[in-house]
């Protein structure tokens, strides 16, 4: 008898905020795996912001999930049952396996991934695509230097969180943007920023203003809107705005609001600069060697949201990302988890 | 009798399109320059886009001009008097002598013409700081490739026009966006562009993606708005988009309007630029004796929009810039022009 599989498949493009009904719960059972393929049983789904984005119709760097298809998600699982002569039966693998409780894979894009180095949450967190994305886009596109100033948005959550500890790392000042007094002062006291600034708080101008006192030289920026603006005011000269993401628009109904300040990239001679990490590909390994070094050392520290209950909370639990509901990397865990 | 000056000064902060009453035309004697000093008789004054920025109130590349400050323009003007040691009575010279009949200066910034190379005016067009923005601003910030895809914005106007025929130069596909029919066929037939879009025919998406069949890898804006909106849709991966300026805004009532579309620069791992053309100072001769030399073969065109009737008319004379009544550099010749 095969397992029985689970499956959240799209079944509609969402409008604003998605629905549960947006998705399809679908029940059917495991197909056997072919010549060069193998089963894995998912243990582990990341849930990120950039998961609205592939719901929506159009061009984007990746083909949209199309309508009746599994809902697009990495994850982490063991593998079950193989014919593929590169994973046995129990290696822990990363891929994009889908928002289900079974994948059937013939290996393109997964990773083997170390759980005695740490456990498979940090690997979606600050081991995995999360803190790759923070690695790279802040140091090849940010390129701070010991000193300057650098402001992170969406600070506490996945991405953000490890970026700012980089940055720290790196020996800057860093400024951190977060919702809540909770978020921010986990920022300072846990993480080490230098300070966090409550958007939720208002001011967020006179914030921003008392907080960067030699101006921003990088801003990582995880949220777009108003915070995007209010930051463009305050670019040094030469700054680098890195574009990661833009949650606060991603469920937007009207046509997204643009950053109105961004003449300032001309008076600062500045630059807005949007990346995708696996451009980066080749060289995640020296990056996942640094990150672990320092996680071993304490100087990082990778903190994951893990919400328990299984498949069947997909749709909930990926909505506390627009909520504001989490700190740091939002994970599922599956039934399967061990 | 020291001869009369008269001068434009600022009266007034506009609020949209200036009126002549923003100014305030006054005349008096022109000083005795003292030691170190040398008075120009202004021949012609550089009318750019940018000098509406300056009237506002706020922090930006350069500070405002005053309220009963002489309007800041740049100029070419022969020195009448001098007891500069540098600049000798005769010599035609180029400063930012602003909107006035005679300036007194005391050297700084200011640089000597070669009126023998080619005419003044091409000197504030091709050969000036007109040229050299185009110049470094497509080579160093733009980097266009042989056979990529260049468009210009404001493509008729007097940056914009020199850097198409630099794009076109170094062997690009190149693309102007202008206003209306006469000056896009200016663009393809007289200045060797391979295709130009007018955007006051509408459809402007259209256009776009018919004359940018491997889309957009350096976008040269001058105009921002919805002009910038549509062709960051159609940037191409790895794409740069130069900041030079955004006429279309200059003027606006409202905040003026963001690229709704720069997430775009995240889709295709583009760049936003902004530069300044002061930045490059220490490289302006290598610049100039390029695009003589470009100017020299016939590579390159400078067309000057010369406008008679002096000094009295600057104010209407400025404002055709905003309502796209010139082609190529505008330039206000005032009486003492030889």
């Amino acid at each position: 008898m095969p397992p029985l599989n689970a499956q959240w498949r799209l079944a509609a493009r969402p409008t604003g905020l998605p629905k549960a009904s947006d998705w399809e719960y679908v029940e059917e059972p495991v197909p056997e795996p072919g010549e060069g393929l193998f089963v894995v049983e998912l243990e582990y789904l990341s849930l990120d912001p950039a998961m609205r984005g592939w719901m929506n119709e159009g061009r984007s760097y990746v083909p949209p999930v199309g309508i009746g298809e599994v809902m697009r998600a990495g994850g982490i699982g063991r593998v079950v049952e193989s014919r593929h002569p590169d994973f046995a039966v129990g290696d822990s693998v990363f891929g994009q396996f889908g928002v289900q409780r079974y994948a059937v894979s013939d290996g393109r894009g997964v990773m083997r991934v170390d759980i005695s180095l740490a456990p498979a949450p940090v690997h979606l967190g600050a081991l995995g695509m999360t803190g790759l994305t923070a690695y790279f886009g802040l140091l090849e596109v940010g390129r701070p230097e010991r000193g300057q100033t650098v402001v992170v948005s969406g600070a506490a959550g996945a991405v953000g969180s490890v970026a700012g500890q980089i940055a720290r790392i790196k020996g800057c000042r860093t400024v951190g943007i977060a919702g809540g007094p909770e978020k921010c002062a986990w920022l300072v006291e846990e993480l080490g920023f230098d300070a966090a600034i409550d958007y939720k708080a208002g001011e967020l101008r006179a914030q921003l203003r008392r907080h960067t006192p030699d101006r921003v030289d990088v801003y990582f920026d995880n949220v777009g809107g108003e915070t995007l603006d209010e930051v463009l005011r305050r670019l040094a000269r030469g700054a680098r705005v890195v574009i990661c993401g833009a949650i606060s628009q991603y469920n937007a109904e009207q046509p997204p609001r643009g950053p109105a300040n961004y003449m300032q990239l001309l008076v600062e001679r500045a630059s807005m600069t949007g990346f995708l990490v696996f451009d980066y590909a080749a060289r995640y390994p020296e990056a996942v060697a640094e990150l672990a070094g320092w996680l071993r050392t304490g100087q990082l520290r990778s903190r994951e949201d893990v919400v328990r209950g299984g498949l069947e909370r997909f749709p909930e639990v990926f909505l506390m990302l627009f909520r504001g509901e989490n700190t740091g990397k939002l994970i599922l865990q599956l039934d399967g988890a061990q």
